[in-house]
């Protein structure tokens, strides 16, 4: 059965692999793509999303979103990502101009559109989806579920406490992990087991076709980046793992923890607390990814950047 | 000149005293009216704005907004103001209905049709203005100035540290300080100085016209809570010390500070730090009302009161 | 009846003052004076104790403390007590050592000695009496009641929210006002009514005595830090509240409170929250000190410090 | 070479286990035990380290120390230990009494017997050192270093943020983190790497002497707590790693990291933050343990449990 999916980012090269997954496979119908504030400043990842749609042909919507946080002042976006966002590949300027609208009324119309049909993958800040949960609270009801790449069940990226896309914006974070909506989450200990390494980047690469290029490209950037900074044997794939595990949920492992984010801005600000051990005697609110298979997570990468031959774009 | 004025409240005994003030002088000028969860629900609170505003024959839209904080959880309204929300005074229902939209897009909309002319009156607690400056964080150009009724610059009423308003969303309280507006702060350091005691209110009973008639009926429970809880000799008259600023600029002095909002959530959550001694080095982005003259401020609201006579209505 | 006390306090002009006071009546009794870290370092503080314990005649072993807090950092001393802590008074070097041990030693034997006769006066940071109260559990009970000078009803010194000896070490703080010991406050919101203006200098500088000499000159360097850099027309005399309250009851009037003190590290680190109101619903566990005498308590600081004439010293 | 230790336990099972280890070599010299608060209360904890010493014939001082942590309020033992905190296992009582003297001035005293030459090994709350550093900073430059249990790079054990003895007193944790001495930290993260499963306690047991026998008894009891709790096939040997590094220091890798303690008290509270990848760019302050070799941690045990044959004691 085709999922329908909202796809909320801020490209970013991980957010930019996760739409060319996106997009090549009929098993998910992509209803709309809202951008926000993150890896880079929101025109840059407004534009990144509708460069990235063009490239692989995914014909919708690019909406903009928030360019600032709900509540906290917005930090700086992650070198990582190069000045772009895209890791120094030049897309073509894109044809089509964002579209009309805030990210926000988007969502919420695309939500009302298909009552209850609707998976959110969030792989930024959570901005767009906490103001849209704000300014209409009856769409939580028609949300099918959300999943998200943010957070931790161990240490975080940009402090040693917290990942980037909840330090970006950890209240709206818990307004989203307080939702009651259905939640799966990809935080860092399990986007730490799929590495982009130079062997699976040269097999991209080896496609042949434009989009894998332009993936392979930005790979090689973001393992540089990884190799340099941190001695890691590649890139941690974190945003592709939403997409994936829609499109084969074998591929990672989920527990159900009660999680929560802290708000106080102490050294744990934007820490994700993940009980897994069910300390708190508080229910379960979020499906947590805890093991992935890396190799087949590449296969299945692979194999949908492989649809991008030149007859398809 | 007529100054143009959007109201934000949360009715409310002393929002529905300020809206009477407001509707009884054309030296402001009502753009709209939004209500926001608060002294009772936002159903409530719609209501009693809506009710009120057509006992005073105030003819605008009357908006309702958001029904739960920003982020944090709801927390109960007060007592004070009786199961309704008006002490008890039994309204005839309104023959409009509320308006269609959301507070937020009213405000947008009312500052995007008089940019640089609107000083929005803030009355209940901030997240319908914490939302639009969210949405749209351009309106913050066009918004003259924003008087609200909230915070303190020593202690709460809620808990030793926060006032009600703060407390009910202290992270919209904290966008609007952080927005860059200029701000004018009636705190509880200074609405606890105009206290409607017995004598006052029986001063506007003996109007004898209606409006007048039901806001001493208000007062006079407001000011029964206030001596059986407190012992003290009146009821602290909050919210319309905005309205009376804006009519009458010698009836309070104000100091400009710098003010912030705790949002971290230990025993000062919500709790409006003022620098009065400028211990900070941080510039002023509040002008805080600290003196009022009590006895003028009744005679303003008295002579307001006085203008329903029953022709009028 | 002679009551007996324990004098801890990090001289500072104001602590000077209050030794002043102490020495020249018979009514208290004091049995030692501990000096701790604070408006200077521990060995200015000590020094200073010792200094101003010879001046006076008063023949009490001084014993030196904590050199800094329980658990943060050290914060700077406050510049209106000059480099020396005692605002250019150049007292004669202490021709005594400062006794051996340590004041947390000192402060157990003392209470030990007089169990439940002994009040603790502290006028600094309470890290001494903390500590003595972790590794002896036992004298809470022997204490009789700690009169301190510390902490707000409203706002702070040091930054908006804290007071001086509170943000000092809140820890500590918070350590006695858990202790179930009886406590007095004299906080900012009192201090501050209690202004050594210059003509109130006078009248000491009147006396002629070489005890009111020093305190004159002090109190000149203290009142003119405070016009610099507030515009204020004298100096709060915080310290001696304590010592004043002991001696006369009636210059001050108390108020039961709950008081806390917030050790988390944000905006409101160090400040103490009084529940005046009573709406935590938490018994008191402090009597605050709420209004002064003022003229009374400059009468009673000038005669004490006129019973320093030359045949006494 | 001898390596002359200080053992401060709050006994609690894997604590005694611990002191058998230690007590059955010559390579460590232990100096005295000092007892806190923690797995049972200072009663309790001080009986169980006198009882237990006397078991392995270990003719050392046993003194008592803090019966509460330094700041915050003590929280409730771990029924893990059983009400006695030895998994149900009824030592004779004790022969000899608890020494005199507070354990902060045993563990001043051996300091400066030996200055330089003393590691701190501490399994229970960290009270007893932040108060000997508090009333003696001067004893900082004197430790070798401090070994400790507690805290975790990863998940608690008590909340999912804090292990219990950090938890237990976070505020004398963060004394010991800035206090400059070299540490060596075994958190969760490595001792639940070290589990003390049948088979193992089978081979305990199997040593046939009286200490052997205890030590099989109480970690049945402990094994089956973990059983029963969180369905692990064994109980997480956590205390032992201390001594098990110091007799031989291949069974654990360390990496050093800057470490802090959460000291705000919301979700985490107590948690210690551990910089693994350099973000914070602040000097690492503790050598943290990561891997174990769990069974030459259990061989080593083992071993040294057996030399307790009935000859001996």
């Amino acid at each position: 059965m085709v999922q329908r999916i909202l796809i909320d980012c801020d490209p970013g090269i991980d957010d930019a692999v996760a739409l060319m997954v996106a997009g090549a496979t009929p098993a998910v119908s992509v209803q709309a793509v809202t951008a926000t504030f993150g890896n880079v400043g929101l025109d840059g990842t407004s534009r990144n999303a509708l460069a990235v749609c063009e490239l692989v042909g995914l014909d919708v919507p690019v909406y903009a979103g928030a360019d600032r946080p709900l509540v906290r002042d917005v930090i700086g976006g992650r070198t990582f990502h190069g000045d772009t966002g895209l890791g120094g590949v030049d897309l073509p300027p894109p044809a089509r101009a964002v579209a009309s609208g805030h990210a926000v009324t988007a969502i919420r119309a695309v939500v009302n559109r298909f009552p209850g049909e609707i998976t959110l993958v969030v792989t930024g800040a959570m901005t767009n989806v906490a103001l849209a949960l704000r300014l209409d609270p009856g769409i939580a009801a028609g949300i099918q579920r959300i999943v998200f790449m943010g957070g931790s069940t161990e240490a975080g990226n940009v402090t040693p406490a917290a990942e980037f896309n909840a330090f970006a914006d950890p209240h709206a974070m818990r307004v989203v992990l307080e939702s009651g909506i259905p939640l799966t989450m990809f935080g860092l200990n399990v986007t730490h087991q799929v590495l982009a390494t130079p062997d699976r980047i040269a097999r991209i690469r080896g496609l042949g076709n434009p989009v894998a290029d332009a993936a392979a490209t930005m790979l090689g950037f973001y393992a540089e980046s990884y190799r340099a900074t941190y001695g890691w044997p590649g890139a941690a794939l974190h945003d592709p793992c939403t997409i994936a595990h829609l499109l084969d949920p074998t591929l990672f492992t989920l527990r159900p923890m009660h999680v929560s984010v802290d708000t106080n801005e102490g050294q744990n600000f934007g820490r994700t607390t993940c009980d897994a051990r069910r300390l708190t005697g508080r229910s379960a609110n979020v499906d947590v990814a805890v093991t992935a298979d890396a190799d087949r997570f590449f296969d299945l990468l692979t194999t949908a950047l492989a649809q991008y031959d030149r007859s398809r774009l």
